[in-house]
Formats: C-alpha cells, structure tokens, sequence
C-alpha cells in the first residue's frame, strides 16, 4: 500500500550522535535514491536493485568527502514503504554533518524527530500502537521492558482491540440506523446481544487497565527512595543490596545534581535507588515532618525503604517516623543491625507494623528478602508478564475512557434512555478504542506521539 | 590476497555508544555468516550473495531478541578482505548488549580497539600510514584535518616514500654485496649515483618533516591561552572574537573542571581559546610571576594572547609581565581599549615590542587582525594545505630517524669511511622508511598503533 502522499524526501542520521567507527544517515522518499546517486562517485544507483549495498565516493563540489556504503531499499520493500536509502560513513561528526549539508543542499530534508516510523504508520506497515513499540523498543532497558515492547511491536492487544472495536462498530451503525427511523420506533440493535458485547469489551478494557500498572513498571522502572537518620546503615544497605550483582550496576547522573542513582535489575525490572542526601543530612528534618524537597523526592518513588537502627529506635519513635514518610506510597521498614538482639525481642519490640524486615546489613544477613519483597510490591501477581500488558500511558488513558463511555452504555441500556443518548456514548468508545490503534488520528495526536521519538527513526 | 590467518571471528558494536535509532554491529572472519546465520531466523544467509540485505529476526534461545536487518560482505570483496557480516538493529544498547553476547556465546570473540582495520592491513588492503589515516579521518573535525586525513587514505606520501625506499634498496644491495667481497676493494654501488639520490631523499624528508608543524596544527587544533589582569577586557575580546561565527562555536567542557574552552574555526583550523580562570581571579598572581597551575596551563599553549589596558599599563609593567608569560611559546600583545588614545600615542607609548595589536574590544575594531595574526602565527605559509602533509607524530619522528641515517650516510661517503658503516647507516634509513608504510613492522608497533583506534573499527 505504497502511497506518494509525501512528496519530499527525508533525511537524518540514524545511530546515534558522537565518535564511533561508522555511522548511518537514512533518506527515504521518492527522491531518495536519485538525491543520492548526484553525490555517488561508483556505480548507477538507479539502475540497482533493492537490498544489495554499493561502494563508492561521497563527492560534493567536486571534493571527495567520504568513502561509503550505500544500501538501497526500493518502495515497498522498505521500514516506510517509501524508496530508502541508507549510507554507511566514517563515524565522525564532522564527516557526517558534511555528508547531511551536501544531501539537503541537493534536495533532501532534515526529518523531525520519528518521522520515518510516523510515514510507515502513514503508509500501513503498522498500527499506532505498533509504531509506538518501535519507541519503546528502542529505549528499553531491561529484560522485562524489551520483553513487552516486542509483544506490542508484533501487535499484542491492539489486535484484540480491533476486533471488539469492529464487533462495537456493527452494533453503532445499526443503532445510528434506529436514529434515522426514530419516528417508528423500530429497534435493529438486539439489545440483549449489545450488552453482552459490552460487558465483554468493559472485561478486556478492565484488564488492560489493570495491566499498566506493572505495564508502567516494567516501562519505567521502579523508584525506590532510601530514607534513613544517618548511621541507620543506609550506605551499607545499598551496598549490600548493589554487591552481588556488581556488574549490572551503574551510576546515573540524577535529575538533580544533588543525588545519585544506583540501579539494579531484579527480575528483569529495573529499580532505581535514590539516595536522599538531603534527609541523610539533615536528621532533623524527619522528625520535625520534613522539609519540602524532601518529601518531593519521596513523592516521587514507588517504594519508600525506611532503614533504622534497631538497638536505639523504640516503637514510638519508628510509628512517628513512619507517618511522616508513608502517605500513598508503600513503605518498607529495615530494622538494621538486628544481629545485636534476638529475633524474639525485636519482634516483640516492634510488634504490630507491617511490611518490616529485620537485617544486617554488614553481615548481608536478610538482604535478599528486601529484593524479594520489592519485586512482591511492585509485581501484581495476577498479571502474567508473557501476556499483553498495557505500558503506554496514552493507551490507558484511552483504554480508561473508552471503558467510561462503555458504562454510560450500559446504564442507557437499563435506564432505556434515547437511542440518541446510547449512539453517542457508542461513539465516544469507538473513538477511544479507534485512538489506540490509530484508526482514528489527528495531527495534533500523531505529532504528540511522534515527537518523543529519536530523530533518525 | 585474502588469508586464512586468523581463524577467530571478531564482532563489535561499531556506531557510537548510546540511545539511536539504529545500530550496527559488525563481525568479521572465517565464521561469520555462519555464526550469525545459526541466530537468524528469515534466509539462509548461507546460500546469498555478497553486497546483499536481509530482513529476518535475531533469535536466540527460542527468543525474539530484535528484528535486525543483516548485511553480507563476502571475502574478499570486504573491508577486512574476510567475512564481513553488518547487523543493524534498533539502537537500544540493551538489545545492542544482547546481541553481542549471544553472537560471543555462539562463536565470536570481542574485537579488540582498531582489530578491524589492523585486519585490513595484514590483508593487504591498505598500507600502515593509510590505516592510520582511518583513525585520525574519524577523529577529524574541520575542514583541514578531513582533507589531510582523505589524502593519507589514498596513499598520500606513503607512496612516495615507497619509491623512494626501493631505489634506495637498489642500492642497500649493491653495498651489501660488497660487503661479501671486502677483500677485493670493488665498488658495485655508484658512488655518486647513490649521493644523487640520498641528496633527493633528504629533501622530501626535510620538505616533510618541515609540514609536520602544519600538520600537528591540523590534526590536533591550536590551544590558544588568553592572560591578562582583571578588566584588560578578556571576556569581551572571547566574546568579541567568537561573536561572527558564533554558529560554530561551541562549548567543550576543559579537560580540568574549571577551565572551559571555545572553539573557533579559522581558515579551516580549529582554535581552542582556553580561559585561564586561574589568572584572572588571581590578579597578583601574574605579577608575582606566577603560580605553577598557571604557568602550566601556559605551557600547553601553541600561542598566548596576552591583553592588556592601554590607558593603564605602562610600558615597564608589559615589558616585565610578557617576559614572564612567554618563553618559548609565541606570544601576541593585544592592546585593549585603544579608542581611548590616538594610534600615534599608543604606537609611541609600546614602541619596540613585537607581535602588538591595538584593539577596542567593545567597538570590535582590529579583531579581524587577531584572527589574521593568529593564522599566521600558526600557519606555514611555505607549506601548501593541499599537499601531503605529515599529520602523525609516529610518521615525523620515523622521518627524523631517516633524516639522521642518511646524514650519517652522506658525511660517510664524502669521508670514505668503510662500506660496512655504509651500510649499516643504509639499514637504518631503510627500517625507518619502512615504518612508516608498515613494510617493516613489529607486534608492538601494530599493537601501538591500533589500540587508539575506537572498538568496531
């Protein structure tokens, strides 16, 4: 379904910026191969067939400015069912931005930011929610993340959508049918048959829903803030839980330049440790309910832990701590150094409080059961990985607001309320269902969408 | 001249590190499309031609791990004149760190810095100096070290020297010859030929040795300083001198945290104005001859810029300060504020000092000229920028080496010293000349060389 909608021909570097031993610059378009071919001292371009790669000069005013590959992907056979061209050049910035300057001057044009895969959607390689997991794909960073980004690429729930979507759509025009007769008052919709597919639809959406908040995680890892007074044996938690797995571990700018990220995978999902300098340092901002910053940076995890000193915290002080911290976000407590009390007396000492593990964490005893208990919090037991699992927060957006339209549905349906209120309502979720797939689109969406793409794809 | 030397297969990611649309990862030996063909699940990768594309889906373990595009380079016609099998997948580093490993764990090895490209060379495909020219064509970043980087790839002196290298072998024979009959006192090797042509050598040798200056100014940039008191007008003359081009001026954090350094292309060389902090906070510090960071910073200059106020400073202050900024490093004296006094006054008030302009930084009056002096400073004007020019520091000191030799050679021939000396100061000349194309190699010198290449090349 090659379709010449566009009549330019884009143009951007596809790997990413900086030295390495080569780099790509990709143009697709109608153009392509003949913007190319002007600058290509080598064979006839033109006269090649898809998917073979040529060797030639790159010469711009008569200067050679790089020996390069060309590799040619003739329309359809490409990533955007438009005429592509890919050439390979030395890895240097400056050679590359050259080789950009002399194809635009020749008649190509800087590609915005996914461009390419938005003219493959344009062109029906695939769906929106599909050309969104090329996005995801290319930005996971963990077993889990890369493991649902294919899932979605190969077209996961959006499938399953478009099959309810034109089951609902069947139902719509014979409702919107009832419109056009509403003097006679004729029904064409079998009410008992929509309703079924409604609920139906409503138990697929309620999935889905539930589905992203592991969707989110295993997306956008998990943020876990560690809270401690100082000398609770915060440093030597992190350690401890960082140590056995040393190598996976690395040290992220933060957002702020105040903090350090440590990240460690756990079970595929990617947790992020915040070390809050600012509590560590100021011990009596706790106690007196914190300052500001502060608990921005808590509102901000997923997991708070909550590391303490079992041989100089009491009960009260710990319940008092514990409030101030935990508003929403679950709270895990550490009562360190319990090697310097009996099992028996702490958990008499701190009777009543949940979600508390008692540790070392110099003798590394019960480390393991913090990250197990983490990936317990965070990992809904009752979605399964493997499945379809919704990371997109514009699709649970959808998802939320089609199931929404839905229930007003299936309210008008008991209520008998007008065919007119019921074909509206009807309409609103085949819309949102349509948004996900792409099936209905805007500019402003697609922009919205695309633009979180790396430029070059 | 394809061997069968090495029957490992390398593999390295060969676009830069990070997050891009795409990424490439090559392999090359005996092995490698069957490595990668018992990962890819589309063709059998075996039965295709060279210079072909393939679309298919990386799996390994029974896993989707991407779907990649895959690029066949058959011996010999391949960069390294082996196997050269390309993988542009999407440009996750987590896929891309994947797919490294399941091609390592299914029979390839990590690829050492620059192993790509040493594999060229001992294939046969370029000369040592032209593989060396591939490092520096992708470190390159103006205008002149590109061209001089081009010129080496395409052979550049190297194949002068290699003429020149074989006449002189003639000769190395015949005097070795004569070594075998001593006894009788024949002369096989002209004596006045041999001078002729040890005479032409030197020359090229000289006329090289002498572009070095330029060359090293070519490949490396020029690190100007810029000195002067508090308020001598050094922001405003950066800002003045950058202001024009200010599309290519960019900021590289310094190699220390406290300095910053501006770039600006001149005449297609590459300056980098380094912004003494330390000089200008400490104002007594120059006065008092300095502090050791300072000078130090000073030393690593090609050229200073030392301004100063001419309403304020005296004669006797500049002659004592400049004395002690320069010593062996050219030094330019830049007169700021010379709107305030006629050209006369000011030209009577410094007579006697050398490299002076008069400026107004604020007005921009005679910035030009800096930029004009500094080219002229920098740049040999004996020196032609389109001619082979010697770029590498290895290459100048072999030149050295060779330059020396024949010297001893020619003051043997006009003292009529024995042959053997003769032609042990031959052998000397021939080595050198040899290193620099890689006719006479060691291991450590290989290993020397392509250990600064990037990893993939």
């Amino acid at each position: 379904m090659y379709t010449d909608e566009f009549s330019d021909t884009i143009i951007a570097l596809s790997t990413s910026q900086g030295v390495g031993a080569i780099g790509v610059i990709r143009l697709s378009g109608s153009k392509s191969v003949e913007i190319v071919n002007s600058l290509f001292s080598g064979k006839n371009l033109a006269k090649q067939a898809s998917h073979t790669i040529h060797l030639g000069k790159f010469v711009y005013h008569d200067q050679v400015l790089d020996e390069v590959l060309v590799s040619l992907f003739i329309a359809p056979s490409s990533y955007t069912k438009e005429n592509v061209v890919e050439i390979s050049c030395h890895g240097s910035p400056f050679i590359q931005q050259k080789i950009l300057e002399a194809l635009i001057d020749s008649g190509a044009r800087a590609a915005k930011a996914g461009e390419f895969t938005m003219r493959a959607f344009l062109n029906g390689r695939f769906d929106l929610s599909q050309a969104e997991a090329v996005a995801d794909l290319i930005a996971s960073d963990s077993e889990a993340s890369h493991k649902s980004a294919l899932q979605q690429m190969k077209g996961g729930f959006s499938l399953e959508i478009k099959k309810l979507r034109e089951d609902l759509i069947h139902f719509a025009s014979l409702v919107e049918l009832e419109l056009d007769f509403a003097e006679e008052d004729v029904e064409f919709a079998d009410r008992s048959k929509l309703k079924t597919l409604i609920d139906e639809i409503v138990m697929v959406m309620e999935k889905l829903i539930h589905s992203f908040k592991l969707g989110n995680v295993i997306k956008n890892g998990v943020n876990v803030v560690i809270a401690g007074k100082p000398n609770a044996g915060k440093s030597t938690l992190l350690n401890a839980l960082l140590n056995e797995e040393r190598a996976i571990v690395s040290e992220i700018p933060g957002t702020t330049r105040d903090t350090i990220e440590e990240t460690l995978n756990i079970n595929g999902i990617l947790f992020r440790f915040i070390d809050t300098a600012g509590i560590r340092e100021s011990v009596d901002v706790i106690e007196s309910l914190g300052i500001e910053k502060t608990m921005q940076k808590i509102e901000t995890a997923s997991v708070v832990l909550y590391i303490f000193d079992v041989t100089t915290t009491t009960a009260e002080d710990l319940r008092m701590e514990s409030e101030t911290l935990s508003k929403n976000i679950p709270l895990l407590l550490i009562g360190n150094k319990s090697d310097k009390a009996s099992l028996t007396e702490l958990e008499n000492k701190f009777y009543g409080f949940e979600n508390m593990i008692f540790i070392s964490a110099k003798q590394l005893t019960n480390v393991d059961q913090i990250k197990d208990k983490l990936s317990d919090i965070v990992l809904d037991k009752s979605v399964n990985v493997e499945s379809n699992i919704v990371t997109n927060i514009r699709h649970y957006e959808a998802l939320n607001a089609c199931r929404g339209a839905l229930q007003n549905v299936l309210s008008a349906l008991d209520s008998k309320t007008t065919t007119d209120f019921l074909a509206q309502d009807i309409r609103y979720a085949l819309n949102a269902l349509g948004e996900i797939t792409g099936d209905i689109t805007t500019d402003d969406l697609l922009d919205n969408i695309f633009s979180k793409f790396c430029i070059g794809k």
